[in-house]
């Protein structure tokens, strides 16, 4: 049968036989975790893209309409927060890279292009596209290779971008995204948690690094207060070096007053800072540090609290889920009012207010040979090879995250679309000399999570019903029209101070950290038994099994880490591929069914609902085949339940007790089994009651004769 | 009959004839609520204390003996430090007030001397001696007087003291004490959550004044700091006192070199800071203040995250439940290890390290005339009076909040043997010229809330099941043997950094707010109906009139917090007396009935399972004496429960159903009660399938038939 030998990974494509001999139940699963026809390979030249684009056009105006909403609003103006520092930052480390050939103003430029062309034509308009880490190291070895061989950087990157484009292509024409299917849950997961604990640790990082920038003295004797100073003075040993400087500046040796020098000239000019009130560099400086700390974790403290309001008891419906949508928004609005009152100068967002190319040497058309030799036009394909798969990896795997089925999607993805406007744009990117951009991952989970629709009467404690995503193209499109028009705002944008910013990275990273079921088999470890939480693949797979496919996945993690911390981490795609294969050799160490379990896409909830109903199912069946080896008497009128009703835990049906069938189905008895429904899930939160040994119930004696009575005369 | 002529606030005492007519149910719970007989009124002198002392003394050596336990060792810890602060700062603040005639030591060993008392010979030593407001408002009125009027202050307290110590004297042997009685939750809650929000809103003042203590410079140019310096200078214009000043230090105009002055120095001079880095008083501090709010406010959400670690998933129970206890404590170790590794100098416990009077000028003993006119001697009897108000109300009201019945105390109250132990420690305190301390309510929460034993298998998200107190007479002991120890431990002391301090504050004042029931009426008024929580009197008491009953205790809470912020402070304890009329005029609004679900001091959870029993009981009568008018088919075979039934909400016992009366007790019929009590408790936290608007159980045709069939062969 061919159904046997498809392996677990293969689910996301459509079964080829589904009138197959396998079990029906087992059918049916298979059937549901098809993820539709985008996956399927053609065979066509362009086949998938075709398909795709004819799945994606009938929604085209509801991508428009559906966007009508006050959340929608709140999304823009959340993620044209959140996206603009990270563009900002890139392109600012770009420029210190690369020595001011592709710098801030290129990045939010480039940025904004291609997000406006990507919401506009992509296949899946939830993705947020943005500056990736390998991109960024990439740009880095390119620009010191050209250096040490007298290329010049931007033409021989044009060239790279215009091969890479094409390679992107070919992937489309082939539809090369069909492998996309081999990303499992494992793969999946595994990358997500590494990239959210980046973003976690990045922004903790920034703020370590203000404290380099802002340096505090932490030994102050507040007596000595009268005599806490930092002058400028001359340099100790004046080198040809800082002459020179100097003679540039149009100063003379003994032309300058030192110590009338301000902090920028001071450095300038070379000075030495002399005083008790001094750093390693410079002068302390007071208050900046803790104060950023403050806005930092306010920011994530605020924005966690706000968030959580949808479910909090006061205000009606409306106002609270408001509040939570607009939760980051307003967050950085109250932080800012607060920065700007207290009046610390912390370190705000620096936008540039000008838009022209950084350099001076450089236009908005770059020549893709410029003053390089030919053959590097051809020798551009080699590095352009390792740059496609960067890519291909960072964005559909990135893809396949937004597209996963908890999200349930209704319009569909379009992997190959989106690859084909991603690999356009890269081309144009390269010819006006702007960074290239991919799908970022944290801010697309973020996107998504800024657009879910819930169950709007959601009461207090209730964790509201998911009802979907507001899938539109609007939110992506005024986000990258907002960053393009930012040179306009920064009059307005530099009131945004940077730790604020830092914030709402970590609350980024932590609640797109949520939801990752690697997670909570990591806190399995640290958790006694009884303590638990029921969750579905702790009923089917040996706990010792789950947690060795967690240290699999964890050691896959550390390893990620360790390379993309490393030079190396321009291979780091690769190793994203290489737990497709780490993934494949599970095969070997658990069975299907396991894996099945650990290692699957559905919802958790719905596994569980599916689970309890087969379980109903299977139960009524054999209560109709076995009718009298359910229960027997014990000693003392003891009731006693049977070992393979046991195993069932609390999702035991009462209506095992069989009085006869006919009870079984009555009212009374759909009361009862829903009570036991509402028992089991009470079970989560109170497991004191958990795991009883056995079903007993007691019979008086008088009365115990009578049921008997009542069920043989039945 | 007697019963009905006692009003509601009475229950305290013991019925006269518990064999009255009242409805049955009804003398259960008054025999419920009274306390023992603790609050009768002997009619003998002394009569109460003997009382208190024969019903004490057989704990003695169990109250010895149960403090054996870490948690006790958590709570010493714990409460030493909570403790230390305000009485070093009260003696701070009584230091002022008074001119150095009493201050931080004399408060430290007045403390510890009535606290060791206390604890060996009350009757409630769970409560916490400390100092109180209205003490410092009434010393620093009388500290004014004697200046005013050439009288000797140390004297006229000690004789204010000794008659405030007799007429205490007098009240314990009038049984004074059991007037207690009329203190109801009503004004119980309205004292506690004064003095909480006072608590609070003290913690958070002293935060700003950090900001006052330590200046820091909000608009500061970061460019600038080459030039940001504050020196000393020589004062504008220098009058006669500063040149006097300057000749008792033994400077003259000319010998001073100003610029080489440090900030003490330049302040005992009189000089003047000029430059840009001062402020008003003198230079700006870097850093302090910013590190202390951060302090202050980790200090807070660390000790609340801990203590709620007992309800966490991960680690043994034992861990959970240690690191739990030994929250606080945990919390300021860390935060001391904290400040110490940062070293900014945050201000830090000031403890005394000799063991001497503040004052040369007095030892430690004062006699009650010294240079007073005899009349003084007499007249003292009059402020003694108000004096004496002020410590019964102080005093017994907080041991009313220790004993009420919420805290299932064991070993008894002992409200007159309290108050005889304070009135002597009084005495002796105004010999010895200490100041004066009575039950402080919030330190005596906490004291309380840390000894509280609950189930020992708490599950994740399960509340723990209360058990009880931990009664004993050694934390108490221990805790104020270690204070008066503190003067030998001010080098390890010295470390602890006041914000810490002032964290815990808010900790302490937020703790001591849970499970305040008038807090839960206020949290009424923002919420819609459908998210109210399941509180028993909204089953009984109209909406409306709740939020009339909140409203008058919210005026009243107001009233108290202006008359205690006024200069009329010292009759605040007269207008707690007044809440008690308040509370009697309002037996003219509400009926007797509402008022007893109100006004109330069962704890809330055991008055809702009486609430269920009792409508259990009245249940199954009504089924006995109606038997067949209960159920009734609709068209279509849909079962529907009648009216009467409805109105009982969820707790609607499924016997209702009434097949049979056999049939409802037997072990299925028991099964299913447990179920609809478990969805009975499920409810609260879900409200979505709340109030439903009626029960309706569908039975199928066929079975429906049968189901018939088996009641009628019953």
């Amino acid at each position: 049968m061919m159904m046997v030998f498809v392996t677990s990974q293969e689910k996301r494509k459509m079964p080829l036989q589904p009138n197959g001999s396998a079990a029906a139940s087992e059918m049916v699963k298979e059937e549901e975790h098809q993820a539709g026809p985008e996956l399927q390979r053609t065979g066509r030249f362009f086949g998938g893209l075709v398909l795709d684009i004819r799945r994606k056009a009938p929604f085209y105006w509801s991508d428009i309409r559906d966007a009508f909403s006050l959340q929608c609003l709140a999304s823009i103006l959340f993620l044209y927060c959140a996206c603009m520092s990270p563009v900002i930052t890139f392109g600012g480390l770009l420029g210190e890279a690369t020595k001011g050939n592709i710098s801030a103003i290129e990045s939010l430029f480039g940025a904004s292009l291609t997000g406006v062309a990507f919401s506009l034509f992509a296949g899946q308009p939830l993705t947020i596209l943005g500056s990736t880490g390998p991109v960024l190291v990439f740009e880095k070895i390119l620009f010191k290779f050209c250096k040490d061989y007298g290329l010049s950087y931007l033409s021989l990157r044009t060239s790279i971008g215009l091969w890479t484009a094409f390679l992107c292509l070919v992937l489309v024409a082939t539809d090369a995204s069909s492998l996309v299917c081999y990303i499992t849950r494992f793969t999946e997961e595994a990358f997500a948690a590494l990239i959210c604990i980046i973003f976690i640790y990045e922004a903790l990082e920034k703020l370590f690094q203000l404290g380099e920038m802002f340096p505090v003295n932490m030994n102050n004797d507040l007596d000595n207060l009268t005599f806490y100073t930092c002058q400028c003075s001359p340099p100790a040993n004046a080198t040809a070096d800082i002459m020179k400087v100097w003679n540039q500046t149009g100063f003379t040796p003994n032309s300058i007053s030192w110590s009338d020098l301000n902090v920028t000239m001071c450095t300038t000019l070379h000075g030495e800072f002399v005083g008790s009130a001094c750093g390693h560099d410079g002068p302390y400086i007071p208050d900046v540090l803790f104060w950023s700390v403050i806005l930092f974790f306010t920011t994530f403290f605020l924005s966690s609290f706000l968030k959580q309001f949808k479910t909090k008891r006061y205000f009606p419906t409306k106002v609270r889920s408001t509040i939570s949508d607009f939760a980051v928004f307003l967050t950085i609005l109250v932080m800012v009012l607060i920065d700007y009152l207290v009046g610390i100068p912390s370190p705000k967002l620096n936008v540039p207010d000008r838009f022209e190319p950084t350099s001076k040497h450089r236009g908005w058309l770059i020549s893709p040979l410029g003053e390089n030799p030919l053959w590097t036009l051809f020798a551009a394909a080699i590095p352009a090879l390792l740059c496609t798969i960067l890519i291909f990896m960072d964005q559909q795997i990135t893809a396949v995250i937004v597209n996963r089925k908890e999200h349930r999607l209704k319009k569909g993805c379009g992997y190959h679309l989106d690859l084909l406007v991603v690999s356009v744009m890269l081309g144009v990117c390269s010819v006006m000399g702007l960074p290239w951009f991919v799908a970022a991952t944290v801010l697309s989970i973020t996107h998504v999570n800024s657009l879910k629709l819930e169950s709007a009467c959601s009461a207090p404690g209730e964790q509201p019903k998911f009802l979907g995503i507001r899938e539109q193209r609007v939110t992506g499109f005024m986000i990258f029209v907002l960053m393009g028009l930012s040179v306009f705002m920064t009059s307005v944008l530099k009131f945004i101070p940077m730790p604020v910013l830092y914030g709402v990275f970590l609350y980024m990273g932590v609640s797109s950290l949520k939801g990752i079921q690697f997670f909570d088999r990591i806190k399995l470890f640290g958790m006694p038994a009884k303590h638990q939480p029921d969750l579905i693949y702790l009923r089917y797979v040996p706990l010792w099994k789950v947690h060795i496919f967690t240290i699999v996945q964890l050691t896959c993690l550390v390893l990620l880490w360790v390379i993309k911390a490393s030079p190396a981490a321009v291979i780091f795609p690769m190793m994203v591929l290489a737990l497709v294969f780490v993934r494949k050799m599970m095969d070997f160490c658990f069975t299907k069914r396991e894996l099945s379990w650990l290692d699957d896409l559905m919802p958790e909830s719905k596994k569980k609902k599916d689970d309890d109903k087969k379980k109903e199912k299977e139960e009524a069946e054999r209560m109709l085949e076995t009718e009298n080896d359910a229960i027997q008497f014990d000693e003392g009128n003891m009731l006693s339940i049977p070992q393979h009703v046991k195993t069932l835990k609390m999702s035991t049906d009462p209506s095992v007790v069989n009085i006869s069938d006919e009870m079984a189905k009555t009212g009374v008895w759909k009361a009862v089994s829903m009570n036991a429904d509402s028992a089991k899930s009470l079970k989560n939160s109170s497991s004191s009651q958990d795991k009883m040994s056995s079903v007993k119930i007691s019979i008086e004696d008088e009365q115990g004769e009578k049921f008997v009575d009542a069920e043989t005369s039945l």
